[in-house]
């Protein structure tokens, strides 16, 4: 379907058919103008080596570089190549495009690369590495347009025209002061509409929105989305534009950081993917794995306590992994609106309030919901299977009820709690919520049920 | 820190002052110019009635429709603006805010409205509502610059200019054919710096991706990120252009594509947010919790057979919770991987294989390690503090090391397999995946833990 609808095989045919049946260089070139980059980037693994370097040749380095930045996994390709001309496509590449193809070269070529790298590419290179990467400035792009306050109209749509030949993020044309500080922005559209003789001064946002080099991505999601520009300056602490976040990066940034609190909220330590080696996967969930085993051990002692009401009753057993399983995802669902909830806005002492009381409010519906239907249909359960009399069978059932209504209130308030807590401490609830509310819920539960079966059915009633 | 970064409140507090001070009408228009709309829009709340009366009647109706498609709930606002402005702006704002805004104006005023919305505006958003919300045709937006095959550089660049004043996505130019029908798209900056006796032709790339109407969201949106422009064109079956798909528009789709995903990984049916009423969240949580509950039934039973075994050997109770909490959480892990792999890439028959092969490889590892770590933690802890010889503590520790094992391989395999069937047969893996596989992995760890304390610890070895 997905395929079919936007013809990618169609187009990656076109494109094999062009570059394998083109009578000359300049023909295919003719041709493969019309198609996306991103389409020939992904037509390249359908093309043997002897048709990959035909392209090479073909198509010059500025292309080459649009193409290659579409390929996920450049590097396979990147070989193929020869020095000359990947150093001229490195040349010619965005600089954060030009990062993560640096990133996995081989050193043996890198050695052979660096003299042949510009001044300014390898500058925007160290510049963009020098930030960590949950900071925006990792993210940024040098591909802008920036012109000086001072212009007109005329001189500013002819310095548009010089630099679009280098950089195609044009949309918004940045603005700085004497002093090369960033003071505002102008919309293109603007800019075409104006009439000549209007000045510049009157185009320009002054109090435009920027994000500053070393805020975390994260934190500057939200606003960015809430912006809705094709892009947003990148600003150092002296007010000077270092790049620009365009709304592709922004694009790939929620992506990356929903999908690492996906992966956390399922006790992965972050986000695999298909092409990931054993070792990696494992190293990713075994950190979880063993602080749960240990926490479960903590939850068997507890358990342990309890051995005389089983020994007693064993029929209390049937029941444990019911209202264990009831409270874990009782308490996931809490844990997982909590965290979208944190994630998403900046939370008021109030709305956190507010937030915790909905969750037990909503817990205590749903529990006494399920509880009630435990009630009812354990017991019926209790007396045709396990023989017991009716009264016996709906105190028991009546135990089961009762545990899963306290298990699952107090499930609701720990998957609420916790997360908020770790975000107070700025500890990345996602991560280390999971394990610790898990294990909490348990104990509770575990305590309520085989307690209330102590109290209840064993020294109460004498149900043995 | 967030805000402090994005200097939010510092931006709301100067607009603020401006509305409140301003001398004139135009020069609150003159000073609010440098500001970015959705500033303004987030300082509306800080205004009283009367401020934000005064700035309604100060700003025109094209400026107020871009602020007002900033505001997530914009009806609070509608109210107090007069009906005649409200149409006015309504008749500016994109279709697909309007649309937005449309839904959640309350009929009576509806009514008072239709007359005064203009045609264009209304059958853009009857095009609009007549798609499904998961359909790609929903997401469009009119506003954006569409030109004739055969100008000239020259009038291309007139019609530009012309149609920018009503449309600001203009970074690709989308280009019709004699019959109207889509047939390329120029990069705008192609246009700005081409010389002006090329003709218009050379600019255009006549095999530019798009999307069409019908299309699903989801089965579009990894493709549209890979596309990584500012817009794509949506077509109807004729290949007529009905509109365009923005940037902010995927970061959107994304976000939300994802937090469903997460959300229903977590049980919930759909994604929640902090102004929901309770019941709305109960109506989200409850479906999941009563099919658990019934799941959690069938598992009881299943627990029941070996109350034999439990009434003879108490101890064993004291790890079923671990066990099973194991299984559940290697499952989960298993199912998050393979839910974001199902949905980032269209797997081959292969992929799976290698997938479900993988998971297996990774489990038996993670399962291996763990039983270990079981088997001598927990053999020292029965020694220890339940007081049985060492033998024998062994042993009962053996049976939960060999169950841990055998539950996360299986955990695993479940956790990869499931949904992928429930993707194979259309369902969403996300919603569905989750209590079958908490259920068939209890069910597999309960069997594999007490049947094997049956035949080794009372059959084999007579512990009791």
């Amino acid at each position: 379907m997905k395929k079919e609808v936007l013809k990618e095989p169609i187009f990656a045919e076109k494109i094999l058919r062009i570059i394998r049946s083109s009578p000359s260089m300049e023909e295919m070139r003719e041709q493969l103008r019309d198609y996306h980059d991103n389409d020939i980037a992904q037509s390249l693994k359908y093309l043997n080596r002897a048709e990959r370097n035909l392209l090479y040749s073909a198509l010059d380095a500025e292309w080459l570089a649009e193409i290659i930045s579409y390929i996920d996994d450049p590097v396979e390709y990147v070989d193929e190549i020869g020095i000359d001309k990947l150093s001229a496509i490195i040349n010619e590449m965005d600089a954060d495009d030009a990062v993560d193809l640096w990133e996995n070269i081989d050193e043996s070529v890198k050695v052979k690369l660096r003299p042949m790298i510009d001044d300014q590419t390898k500058a925007a290179i160290l510049l963009i590495n020098s930030y960590d990467d949950d900071e925006v400035g990792s993210l940024i792009t040098t591909n802008y347009i920036c012109i000086h306050q001072s212009l007109t109209i005329r001189q500013a749509m002819h310095e548009l025209v010089r630099q679009a030949g280098e950089n195609d993020n044009i949309a918004t044309i940045y603005v700085v002061d004497g002093r090369n500080r960033f003071c505002g922005a102008i919309d293109l559209k603007d800019l075409i509409v104006a009439r000549e003789n209007v000045p510049l001064d009157s185009l320009i946002s002054y109090a435009y929105p920027y994000l500053l080099d070393h805020e975390k991505i994260s934190d500057s999601i939200e606003k960015i989305k809430d912006y809705a520009e094709d892009s947003l300056p990148v600003l150092n602490r002296d007010k000077k534009i270092i790049g620009i976040i365009t709304a592709q990066d922004v694009v790939e940034a929620v992506d990356d950081e929903l999908g690492e609190d996906y992966a956390k909220l399922a006790g992965l330590s972050a986000e695999e993917d298909l092409n990931e080696t054993i070792a990696e996967s494992i190293k990713k969930r075994l950190p979880w794995l063993i602080i749960l085993l240990f926490l479960g051990m903590g939850v068997s002692t507890v358990v342990g306590a309890f051995e005389g009401v089983v020994a007693v009753l064993p029929v209390v057993i049937c029941f444990q992994s019911l209202i264990l399983d009831m409270a874990g995802n009782v308490g996931t669902q809490s844990l997982a609106v909590t965290i979208r909830v944190l994630m998403d806005e900046n939370l008021s002492a109030k709305d956190k309030l507010h937030l915790a009381a909905k969750e037990m409010k909503v817990g205590s519906c749903n529990g006494a919901l399920l509880g009630v239907m435990a009630l009812v249909f354990l017991g019926v359960y209790i007396v045709l299977f396990k023989g017991y009399s009716a009264a016996n069978a709906f105190l028991i059932s009546g135990c089961v009820g009762l545990s899963l209504l306290a298990a699952i209130v107090i499930s609701s308030l720990v998957g609420t709690l916790v997360p908020m807590l770790f975000h107070k401490v700025k500890i990345d609830p996602a991560v280390a919520s999971g394990p610790l509310i898990t294990t909490i819920n348990d104990l509770v539960a575990v305590v309520t049920y085989y307690g209330l079966a102590w109290v209840f059915l064993i020294d109460l009633f004498h149900l043995v």
